[in-house]
């Protein structure tokens, strides 16, 4: 039987969706391990979009993320609200300003986020039925909201900023630094999570990263 | 010395754009074997905005190719009119519709396409440097359009779909069947392509053949 690993997507584009080369590198080794993809976003508007040559945000336009998220998916992409734990062996979520402004408002509210309910009671649920779950970049702040107001309180990376760690461990959760070839692993929560981007990386170096990591999360799945 | 590869990009996502997972592979692979990676796309309105989730065109928005292609390249990306073939070690094309509605007219006027006049100007002087050409599933029929006023026409692999192949064919090209994980090299001219998302194939084997593109590319650099 193959495994069935949810990925949820946020957009596309490191600035204001999911960072694209992780999310490709996500599916690349899954479906490089033997594992079946099913990709969620949820079906709302972006919280802005940014024009990608200059940074800036674009006036006066909107975005669907589940549409954007499509382009990364190729069309093959449900709802995030119809994301069934019980359909799935493992979920992974790739990185970019997407997780953190379309899944949640970390980018604004830091430790005290609210993330996407659909993510949080999907991610819930994974965690009480003890199937992993694999963060990549700063989709680790996102997990360490989701479980914030509860017992669980994984070890995380995102890498070495010192903010970011600080907001993390605001949660309740444990903050090691890794470099971007390298994951940290809880094994008791079942927790998987890799720096990616969160350095000015190369993507070999990033895709070397993110390959520990599928491999972990489905040895844990 | 590490070798410059420009990849031409064409917007993002498959259906109006680059092929994003096509893409993403090129420059890991890239990255991956040593060479260094220089983005490029035009400065101009895409044909039109496909909804990715229906496939339907979208009414009333408009994107700009350079700025799309930036979410691909991270923000690091040059307007394709400043490519300088004599500043290139070879030039790697990514498919999706994009180089059929972006970089030509080939998904409207099939043999008969005119080809993005820098774009056309960049491989014309690549091809008369003796530099490489590397192009990834729709893109090898850019390039046959490209070359085919001249007396420059290579043998290409656009996968097996008889109808494009008879397409390129018509532009002067020899076609070659591939499958997705192989290349079609005319050692002669210095083009080598590969089918990619021309069939309905998984992530992984795409990479299989763009892996083997960049290495028959960075050989003949």
């Amino acid at each position: 039987m193959k495994k069935r690993v949810g990925v949820v997507l946020s957009g596309c584009g490191f600035l204001d969706g999911a960072e694209i080369h992780e999310s490709v590198l996500t599916m690349l080794h899954l479906d490089r391990a033997g594992a079946d993809v099913i990709c969620f976003a949820p079906d709302r508007a972006q919280l802005h979009v940014v024009d990608h040559r200059t940074g800036e945000p674009a006036e006066g336009e909107s975005r669907n993320v589940l549409a954007e998220s499509a382009r990364i998916a190729r069309g093959r992409i449900a709802d995030l609200a119809s994301a069934d734990a019980s359909q799935l062996d493992a979920v992974v979520l790739p990185g970019g300003y997407g997780a953190a402004k379309n899944l949640s408002d970390f980018a604004s509210a830091g430790a005290d986020a609210t993330v996407d309910p659909d993510l949080r009671r999907l991610l819930l649920a994974m965690h009480a039925a003890r199937k992993p779950i694999g963060v990549v970049c700063i989709a680790p702040a996102v997990c360490a909201a989701a479980f914030r107001d509860t017992d669980t309180h994984p070890a995380l990376t995102i890498g070495e900023d010192a903010g970011t760690a600080a907001a993390v461990e605001a949660t309740g959760c444990r903050h090691e630094n890794r470099p971007v070839t390298d994951i940290c692993v809880d094994e008791d929560q079942r927790v998987v999570s890799t720096p990616a981007y969160m350095f000015d990386a190369r993507i070999a170096d990033v895709s070397v990263g993110i390959e520990k990591l599928v491999h972990k999360v489905l040895s844990l799945a």
